[in-house]
């Protein structure tokens, strides 16, 4: 496959940037990649371990020649590195990040960059708990889906580029636009995330004890809780809306099935446990 | 060790009661063993691969000079298996059982039985997806925790007894009493199977489709939504005020999150995600 883009910027040289421009460089779809961050030590990490070639801590200077500029930074910051970089930034570069939360993300970095530079949002899903240069793995996107996001004004070129990129590195690319994203993402995993959280929290509440007696259902519904709270702050206030709309509804839903047990009306809750159910093993099926 | 219970009946010879013939036999604690059921067909397998002696479909002469008799029917069985069988029990015989809830069953297998025989209720918490004979495993309970709920008046050799055959085919024992043990269950099991549940119909309420985008999180979140709907209606019914004692605070805390976020009080949301994923990741780390 022909190169995408002869230099690439990547703002934030973590888990996710660096993951990316390992694979893509073993896959000769980059050429060189300049790496723009905040500590040294994580860069030096990052070009010790050749997943870039050079870096600096100053936007404007990574941004120029740049034919794409990744923001891998975390979501609350990607609208000030945008802003950051705009200056350096040469007419027909192509801007690209991959938060988590896509309608608030693309309305301020679309507000931060000049005429003549395509921005294409993108959210590859995947990760893992670690995080950094140290953790980048290049096959950490593959069998994965990541879904692109582009701008009703997108340039088609630049989007299929992005596209190119992320199937490059062995993802599966949906897209959808960033309002469906934010909805669908609220469900399948912001929702759950608010679930686990609140899980842990409810049990601490009534009895902290009652965990020693915990199994592998509890286990599975609290696994995310793990996960590190800056990041889950960022996305829950990034794609506050949605969430509320989400946790509301499925409030509801368990509301239903708490008054069936409630009035014992087994008729309804068997109807509801077996519609759960059937609907699941399906989705193991599918998802095998 | 010597053996614990010369002659064991089991009534319901299934995964649980299945699997712990299996490991007891195996590990010397018990004698000869008659299977109780209605399916010829799921006893002639337990024969075959010698998890009982011999079966019989009459509950009275299936208790006959039983040592132990084991109810390991489906929760809402347990109490008319035991009146069932009632007749038959002899003097200083020992009854236990193996439901997932156990004030209920306790209650009502108590009326049941005549004087002079002990019961002993106990929770073997192990399974997998797979039920009957066929799916026994000598080796389904290692390390798993067993719950045993003595009545206020049991018999301490009876209890000693019931101790020792868990402990004896791997499992660590607890002892709690039957009120405990349901206020636990509800909040460590019952609670995530009605999430896991609710969070799959919620998803086919508000649009289908969007489970196509679902990854790890929304699947570590329903994945036991794929049990079993009868013996999910069973469980919710026979513990129905703990379950709904345990939803409805969990839906308190739940909306103290979406207050945060829907408030976007950032200090309040680090503080709620913060306080779960440090007692999540002490969790792990004492479940290792």
């Amino acid at each position: 496959m022909p190169r995408l883009f002869e230099r690439v910027t990547i703002a934030g040289v973590g888990l996710i940037g660096g993951s990316l421009a390992l694979a893509a460089r073993a896959a000769g779809l980059i050429g060189e990649v300049v790496g723009l961050g905040r500590s040294a030590a994580n860069l030096d990490t990052a070009r010790r371990r050749g997943i870039i070639d050079r870096y600096t801590h100053d936007p404007c200077a990574a941004a120029q020649d740049a034919d794409l500029l990744l923001l891998a930074v975390p979501v609350r910051s990607i609208a000030a590195v945008a802003r950051a970089c705009a200056p350096g930034l040469r007419p027909g570069a192509v801007v690209s990040d991959v938060g988590s939360v896509k309608q608030s993300v693309m309305r301020d970095v679309a507000a931060a960059l000049p005429a003549g530079v395509s921005f294409v949002g993108a959210h590859p899903i995947a990760g893992t708990e670690d995080s950094g240069a140290a953790a980048a793995d290049a096959e950490l996107f593959r069998g994965r889906r990541c879904i692109v996001t582009p701008a009703a004004h997108a340039d088609a070129e630049a989007v299929a580029k992005i596209r190119a990129l992320w199937e490059g590195v062995g993802m599966r690319v949906d897209e959808m636009d960033a309002a469906r994203h934010d909805e669908v993402l609220a469900w399948v995993s912001h929702l759950p995330h608010a679930l686990a959280f609140s899980a842990v929290n409810a049990v601490l509440d009534v009895d902290a004890l009652m965990q020693e007696s915990a199994g592998p259902s509890f286990g599975d519904l609290t696994r995310v809780a793990a996960s590190a709270p800056d990041t889950w702050c960022d996305i829950f206030l990034a794609n506050a809306a949605q969430v509320d709309q989400a946790v509301a509804r499925f409030v509801t839903t368990l509301e239903a099935l708490r008054a069936a047990i409630a009035a014992r009306d087994e008729a309804r809750l068997r109807t509801l446990l077996e519609r759960a159910s059937g609907a699941r093993r399906e989705w193991s099926a599918g998802h095998a």
